[in-house]
């Protein structure tokens, strides 16, 4: 219905002032997107993709956040079956199907099927197992989930209670949940959707073989079985399953429970590439090797660090748009009144929080990389036999997730809150980002609980150094900790800033990083190996250990892609606005930890009062290029859905529109007065409808 | 519907746990609640309140987070109104509708009405005015709300852009949005509950007088004014109005939008004890004086204090019960396979997070009672015409609003993540606390806006102070000043942890963070004053000093209550455990920013290394309280409504009520196989009940 506010703009024009952004900086946006999104050809899926979801209704995303959270459940689903049927009528392949549920932005029913369910049953079936439920599965007859986690039972997955009992005569397996805490929980699908279930339980054998009178426990083995009837997808009998309910985040997805009453399953129930229990003598017959188990994870966690960085560059690409567009106060020492309103971006404590996002946006892209690579080559080693590179590899990609994953989630919440009030707004397009998104930190092992084995694996590492001061270096970690052992004795500080802030030692910042990380590295070891004090009474060093480790793996591997032939290529003046997010990354990062630095003799004391210019001066130099700097993360709007982000910067136009012609409340009509039990105007209900609900 | 899991039970048996952790502390958890919590009755209103409130079902929190956001206002409107009808019918008082609020925990829609609509009728209107308005506000005949922010302006009040024109010949004013940004926006209850509007709009007199060529600015002023007809609800003419949709948090409440197309109001619309066009010269006349109106803004942000430690207390009882209850691992170093699983509270990891924040909440306690005082003392010299301690009072109330929200606001976020994977869920009854609290950093003046204030407030009185050595100090900040100015030329820096890290000098402790506020204040008016550099790029450290002078008046209250007559007349081990928080707050505090400490001269570098294991200490000294200290502040399950932080303990069998006996999702059976549009299975409607909301 047309109104008088048809005809009102924004007082600035957000369009013109995005504009200008963009013609301010000669950053070549596009050629930083295909430097950066390139892999498996990303960007060209990307808008394939796009084009095909944003035409379809149920993909809309304009009312979600007006939808209960059953509703969201009722759409998850209706979407995924789409995107299947989307899928197979584009003849698109499995990386378009993965940009399909990156575009739909959230988490599918359908989610697991593809990824725990059947990347278990590739890694852990036996071929004969294998022939039997891949075709199952890759033709979606059936859908599968991964039920590990339990309501008692989470990081600890040798600690879960669930039982698969051997019956040696009847050469079944019964599965069975002793305690409340036994019943599966978190597990992602098994809510609602899922027909059939990988679960992990504890495997009891008989101990005298075949004719049981004492059990003992072989610790955690995963099977396969079916857990709702086909037709009427109830419940098979002696099983309970169900969805947890309302959660922060995951609206869509039906994280379930279950618990199981004796439940029976056949002996080719248990996956058995790895394992099996034997008809004859009841014991467990063991094959290969178990650690390739850790591939897989390590495999995850990479991927967490490729989509930490998205996820942290879409919240930023919100915040640098809208924080150039809004204006607020005038310049306390401007002179002339009739000067604008600043934009709220030139403000250094707006810059001092989403300036070091955007840099750590590209540090977490650049050990995304370097993971991606690293697991490949390791890869090669381990189909050779060779399992060594797999415990650098997995201590580096726990701490890694640790440390990149909070990043992330902190990251969103700093931009909001830099946007003011307009920040705490549905408009924002954050508050399913940010609900969503906070589950990272915990999921996945624990982000301070992980930490724990990348401190044990360096304390293990620097073990051997000190013990074996000749041995070659097996990887960079090793190279480290020898030369911080033979330089020790002398070294000195570094000052990573000059006297008057004005230049920075790019290869110093690398080393002290570095330092810091060997020396809280040696100090690990004094205390737990030569001190023999309590693992419990370190841990709290040991995750800072984790962490500095971690920083120096980003501020290395950034420092190494900026110096690496595909890097060069960049025109002018990516590749200096680059190394400026480098050292604002790095010095940001030591500043927050400044004390650290200068303990560890890593960074002299003279340094820590120069920073803040220095950092002021690297605020100041990437500002003009920030709009440039995430154009090139290449966020479509349609996944930004942010009425503060939209690449045209008609930020105002968005927000009222949002409010004034798409608010299902705003269709409603109320009884504000206390003394009426009626709530819509004319309805004279009493509630009634509500009442029902609660 | 009984089933086997019936007579499960969870393997560790929760409510004998927590019982035990109250046996084994000899803390008086009453005691120290009624030492807590007895200003103006508040335990036994909470009993009272709480017994009414808990038996209706209009206000059983079960099924909240199963409601879609337009439901969400229905059901804030029907308990709104539920309140009113109740107060009056068990004669409770306005202190007692409060608590009504407090225990309801979700925004009312009416809340407005009786904060800063009434207040500003109160605070701003002649006494005609109020003889007319303030009777239908008392009796609720019309519900108001406060329309001053809007969609370009929030934190620059001055810069809105609303307008109210004088019509010199009509005698009324016309208000009038000249651009989109002039739409109000956020204004809470604006957008479907009121019937009134207090406006704040740009007042615009003719130039010449009477007869208008040229209209000149004479600042933003308040209006009030009818916006929806009585009966039908609608608008009046010449209004848009609306709510703007969903956010973050704020499910219940209205905030809305309003746009005014010339729309034409009485003369006596404009509130007029302060100031009144005259009808002759259609000129402005002031009179009295403005700064009263800090005042009550000021009393706002005390009572966000108030309400941050109480937020942070539900939050942090919450992690500290469910981390209580919660076993996780065994201990690396135990010998014992059969020794139990470690309590997750028992990590110094999950410590490190949770006790700190412990300890902060009985900060902020102290400091919200000594600004409390501090205001009401402050209010006598302000009614008697010294308008001196309000310059001092509202640069406290500023930085402190800045710091105490934001220490609340992470908290909650640093409580979840402290509890694992659970604390994603909704059992941890923290999701709407989160989800409403991240409003407080950037309303009622953004965290980072409003710390220039305290900072150019702070930069003015060390000028005074430099400027006059001999002058009478008028307050701590004087005093402080003054101290420092004396001693700064042979200052010793301060070593608060002696040697072997098990003693703490709590008076050093406070001298530090005095120091500290000091030095930095210092070098803030060098810079602005002496060196005379913009202001802009002074921006984050004055954001710093804010910071450190309000850390300082939380240290040095929190150690002047303890030492104060009042504390010491707790039983023990009450006292000593308040000192322990005291430290711990405290140390942990300067952990945190450790080198701007040294480089203020206030820490002597060698307290550093020693923090880590005092910290540690701290924190084994605390643990055995911390159950008993967080049942001190009283918060009743039906607030918390939390499965995780229940009294009782007993988290695992909540969390397997809510999702297997109350879940609506669990009711209805879906059709997950793609080949079918169907969704709800036996539906056959292929997803239309979604795409009719879509």
């Amino acid at each position: 219905m047309p109104d008088f506010t048809d005809n009102l703009t924004p007082r600035y024009d957000g369009a013109a002032t995005l504009q200008a952004e963009r013609n301010g900086s000669a950053i070549d946006a596009e050629e930083l997107a295909k430097h950066l999104l390139s892999r498996d050809g990303f960007l060209e899926r990307q808008a394939k993709v796009l084009k095909v979801l944003s035409k379809e209704k149920l993909f809309s995303k304009e009312q979600q956040m007006n939808l209960s959270r059953p509703e969201r459940y009722h759409l998850g689903l209706a979407r995924a079956k789409a995107i299947q049927r989307i899928v197979r009528r584009e003849g698109w392949d499995h990386e378009d199907y993965k940009i399909c549920e990156y575009l739909n932005d959230e988490m599918s029913p359908y989610h697991l099927h593809m990824t725990m369910f059947v990347t278990t049953i590739r890694e852990q079936a036996s071929e004969s197992q294998k022939q039997y439920w891949l075709p199952k599965i890759l033709n979606w007859d059936i859908i599968g989930c991964y039920a590990q986690s339990e309501l008692g039972h989470g990081s600890n997955v040798r600690g879960i209670e669930t039982v698969a009992k051997w019956d040696p005569v009847k050469k079944e397996f019964e599965l069975h949940s002793p305690h409340l805490t036994a019943s599966k929980w978190w597990n992602g699908a098994l809510g609602r959707t899922a027909t059939h279930a990988i679960v992990v339980a504890q495997l009891l054998l008989p101990k005298d073989g075949v004719s049981p009178t004492v059990y003992e426990s072989h610790g955690p083995q995963t099977f396969i079985c079916q857990i709702r009837e086909h037709g009427t997808h109830q419940p098979l009998k002696g099983i309970a399953v169900g969805d947890i309910g309302p959660k922060y985040g995951y609206a869509s997805m039906d994280n379930g429970y279950m618990l199981f009453d004796h439940y029976r399953v056949p002996k080719s129930a248990m996956l058995s590439r790895y394992a099996e229990v034997s008809d004859e003598t009841g014991a467990l017959m063991r094959r290969g090797h178990p650690a390739v188990v850790y591939g897989s994870l390590t495999f995850v966690r990479g991927q967490i660090i490729m989509h930490a960085r998205l996820v942290l560059a879409r919240a930023v690409t919100v915040a640098v748009r809208y924080c150039a567009v809004r204006r607020q106060f005038h310049d306390r020492d401007s002179q002339n009144p009739a000067d604008d309103e600043m934009k709220v971006l030139d403000y250094p404590t707006v810059q001092v929080r989403i300036l070091p996002l955007l840099a750590t946006a590209f540090a977490l892209h650049y050990t995304g990389e370097y993971m991606y690579n690293l697991y490949h080559k390791s890869r090669e080693s381990i189909e050779k036999g060779d399992f060594g590179p797999l415990a650098e590899l997995h201590s580096a990609s726990s701490g890694l997730k640790s440390l990149c994953t909070m990043l992330a989630a902190d990251g969103i919440e700093t931009c909001r809150r830099a946007m003011g009030g307009h920040g705490f707004g549905g408009g924002s397009g954050l508050v399913q980002l940010n609900a969503d998104y906070l589950s990272k930190p915990t999921v996945e092992g624990d982000n301070w609980m992980i930490t724990q084995q990348t401190a044990a694996h360096l304390i293990k590492k620097m073990t051997h150094a000190v013990e074996n001061p000749g041995a070659e270096p097996q990887d960079p970690t090793d190279e480290l900790f020898h030369f911080y052992l033979k330089n020790r004795p002398h070294r000195i500080p570094q000052n990573v800033v000059n006297r008057d802030g004005s230049s920075i030692n790019d290869q110093a910042l690398v080393d002290v990083f570095q330092w810091r990380a060997a020396d809280l590295s040696y100090r690990a070891y004094q205390a737990r190996i030569l001190e023999k004090k309590p693992w419990t009474k370190l841990m709290i060093k040991l995750h800072a250990l984790s962490r500095a480790y971690s920083e120096q793996i980003l501020v290395t591997t950034f420092y190494n892609a900026l110096t690496s032939p595909s890097a060069s290529t960049l025109s002018p003046p990516t590749p200096e606005t680059l190394r400026t997010c480098f050292r604002l990354y790095a010095l940001h990062t030591l500043d927050a930890s400044a004390s650290q630095f200068t303990l560890s003799n890593a960074v002299s004391p003279t340094t820590l009062p120069r920073l803040p210019d220095a950092l002021l001066a690297l605020l100041s130099a990437l500002r003009p290029h920030a709009v440039k700097l995430v154009d090139a993360w290449a966020v479509p709007d349609w996944l930004l859905d942010s009425a503060l982000g939209r690449y045209d910067g008609r930020v105002y136009e968005a927000l009222f529109d949002m409010a004034h012609r798409r608010n299902p409340l705003n269709r409603t009509t109320f009884n504000p007065d206390w003394r009426s039990e009626e709530i819509v105007l004319g309805s004279a209900d009493g509630g009634k409808h509500l009442l029902a609900k609660l």
